[in-house]
């Protein structure tokens, strides 16, 4: 690329558009992430115009902004026009109220109307990420004329490899993939090869659950219905890859306490990613003052046996550990739809019964190291005692909370370790410190 | 499937396969998963052959197994030769060697070569998820002649929508979508309308790359080249998307300090689920006790100053949060190709700012807290400083103990918070000892 800069330096644009030609649009998009915005600029007018919309849609928020800010009225125009509607949708959905009046300003009616209402499709429904760009059929079509009408209308269309066959006002009554037309007759009708059970999602649907169709049926297309089952628009595979890859990493984020954010990394400044943790840490903060008043209104045991504090940190983290490896696991299930709201209690019984194993071999290991480190009996004793019911008590938090969210509607992943962290560690001193009590007579 | 039920006991074949026509095959698989196995076995025999491999590709390990092993020998070799190759190949690397030899011996003999070829490719490298079913194309046909052959070879190969044009001893030199030879005039040479710049792989490549490359670029299929950049295969976009929620799983588990498992948690046995976790939860356990030894160590302090003890749940929480905030982003961004081994210092040095923002604040609030609970101005002090640093501390670790142990080629995701939380304990509360007995002089 450093040729392109070169080139471009020496105003030599048909060495530029030569060298464009040759590389992929996705990879035109990451050099030009790389370089000065008015550079990029420059280098995103030359290029022509059928390329232009494509590399535009592979751009990140940032440098789309600034090239709209940069160009004229009608290369915007002509810009939104030529993409996808679900690129120009995402993509003006998160622009400024100046940006998008300017753009929509500069499209054709028809187009605003239907960018207008696409907007209003709620986040992460599978109505927010469709398309409207699919081949529609009749079935009374032959194969010759699903072809032509293929040939005619297929290089607008973001797929033509599924085709979707509509009855009266356009309700979905088939689907027929490309590879089945090409292997039948020419004169065979539509309706007699198409597959008439075709599995759909309606436009409110969750994007988590189209995404889990995908993994289940191994489409390269879904119809998304209203509530007619008449056919408005389709996802495609490419649009549940970023889905998926998107919806792991806000998974990620939250369940490490921190917002979610769709920038890269390396590319999320420091004010932001400051922003987005912040809240939570003074939350968890504030949390674990509940953990100290504990281990305050418990001060004359410890002094007593000052012994007893040196296996706080042990007990807590063991306790956050067991819980956050069920918490995990249980919220990565429901988000693969492998774990279900009626699960719950045959969930719970299994963690239990892995909690009792996987505490009883701790306590015990915990014992030993105790006793042969030449510690007290009944020391080894609390501790071990302590452990095996702080295990036990994590991992059933640690399922049952996540589910719970769920059940009243907010997402599992805040369930996750370190809200659990902080509730085992008070539970589990408490235990502690009653154990103690008992045990050691204090 | 009740009806399935009741039709399959009154031996009502016919009526059951009507029903099993109306059905997808995923479908299918998922119903054969929740019966007795005896039935599931005798419901799979009685599906059209051409059904029978589909749905055995969507089936559990389990179940594959127990179909194999209640069916006869030409049965087995029927279905693995319907398979597609990279089905074929995935189950036959997770069966117990007996059923291994009994499936080879019942496949044509080129098929057994080329499924022991497949098997010696290293596990996660592209080789190991690429099939062998692709359109080659040579760049001297006619549109018409190209779609003569698509006709003639389509039907068993996994996607005919992006064809590859090889030459001389099968080196790849083009690809052309069906799109673009529908779009084309039937005259027309494939070598005039291909696209010569094919992205390509190589087989030993990781698979992670390959799913990278997919959420890039958007294609369909990507082809898989050998070192002579001859063509062996194609991964297509419906594997990535297997392979991205895999690796995704992997990571959250990892993460959590448990050993990655490839089985749905609910169909997880309890012994399995232990099995899995206990050796983390004991190693950390045992880590633990440094940081007990460190508290031991400093005794004398805690007698002199007994609130003390009240913080060390706040302090150890707060690096553990804060940490595993950095870890979480890092090992994610490293997994999506977003941060590389390279941008090492530019990371620790945005985390050091973010730590230094996030920990002023945290400081701040803590200093606020204690002094209007009442709490001494020093004790206050020392919190604070204690806290600044532990924030500073574990966020450099969560950020450059990941990146270390990829550039030692070991797993990042086993830096997650769990270790990095022990390592974080045990140095944050060497520092609010160090810092007690220097601002408390005791």
């Amino acid at each position: 690329m450093e040729q392109t800069n070169e080139a471009l330096k020496s105003r030599n644009i048909r060495t530029v558009r030569a060298m464009l030609n040759e590389m992929n649009v996705a990879d035109i998009a990451e050099e030009l992430e790389k370089m000065e915005e008015k550079q990029a600029v420059r280098l995103f007018r030359i290029l022509p115009k059928e390329a232009a919309a494509e590399v535009f849609a592979y751009l990140s928020r940032d440098m789309q902004k600034h090239i709209v800010e940069a160009i004229t009225d009608p290369e915007i125009g002509g810009i939104i026009d030529d993409l996808f509607l679900d690129d120009a949708v995402d993509f003006i959905d998160e622009m400024p109220a100046s940006v998008v009046q300017r753009i929509l300003k500069n499209v054709p009616e028809n187009k605003r109307n239907i960018i207008n209402h696409f907007l209003q499709y709620p986040d992460n429904s599978a109505g927010s990420v469709m398309t409207i760009e699919y081949v529609s059929l009749k079935a009374d079509m032959t194969v010759a004329e699903a072809f032509a009408h293929i040939r005619e209308v297929g290089i607008d269309k973001e797929t033509i490899y599924t085709c979707y066959v509509t009855g009266y006002d356009r309700v979905l009554i088939g689907a027929v993939s490309v590879r089945t037309l090409l292997l039948a007759d020419t004169s065979v009708l539509v309706s007699d090869i198409m597959e008439p059970n075709v599995i759909s999602v309606a436009t409110v649907e969750d994007r988590e659950t189209l995404v889990s169709y995908f993994n289940k049926y191994d489409f390269m297309a879904i119809p998304v219905v209203d509530h007619e089952n008449r056919l408005v628009g389709i996802v495609t595979i490419d649009d549940a890859l970023d889905v998926q890859k998107e919806e792991a990493s806000e998974d990620f984020a939250i369940m490490a306490a921190m917002s979610p954010s769709e920038e890269p990394y390396m590319k999320t400044s420091v004010l932001k990613l400051t922003k987005n943790r912040i809240l939570w840490l003074l939350l968890l903060m504030l949390s674990a003052t509940m953990t100290g008043a504990i281990i305050t209104s418990f001060e004359k045991s410890l002094a007593a046996v000052p012994a007893l504090i040196a296996f706080i940190p042990l007990l807590m983290g063991t306790g956050g550990n067991a819980g956050s490896q069920t918490a995990t696991l249980i919220i990565r299930g429901m988000a693969l739809e492998e774990v279900a709201l009626s699960d719950v209690w045959r969930a719970w019984w299994k963690e239990v019964r892995v909690a009792a194993l996987c505490g009883a071999a701790l306590a015990i290991v915990n014992y030993l190291r105790i006793k042969l480190l030449g510690g007290d009996f009944l020391l080894a004793i609390t501790v071990s005692m302590a452990l095996y019911a702080t295990v036990i008590l994590s991992k059933s938090i640690g399922c049952l909370l996540p589910i719970g969210a769920k059940k009243i509607k907010l997402d599992p992943a805040i369930m996750a370790s370190p809200l659990i962290t902080t509730i085992v560690d008070a539970s589990s001193l408490t235990m502690y410190f009653v154990i103690a009590r008992a045990v050691l007579k204090i």
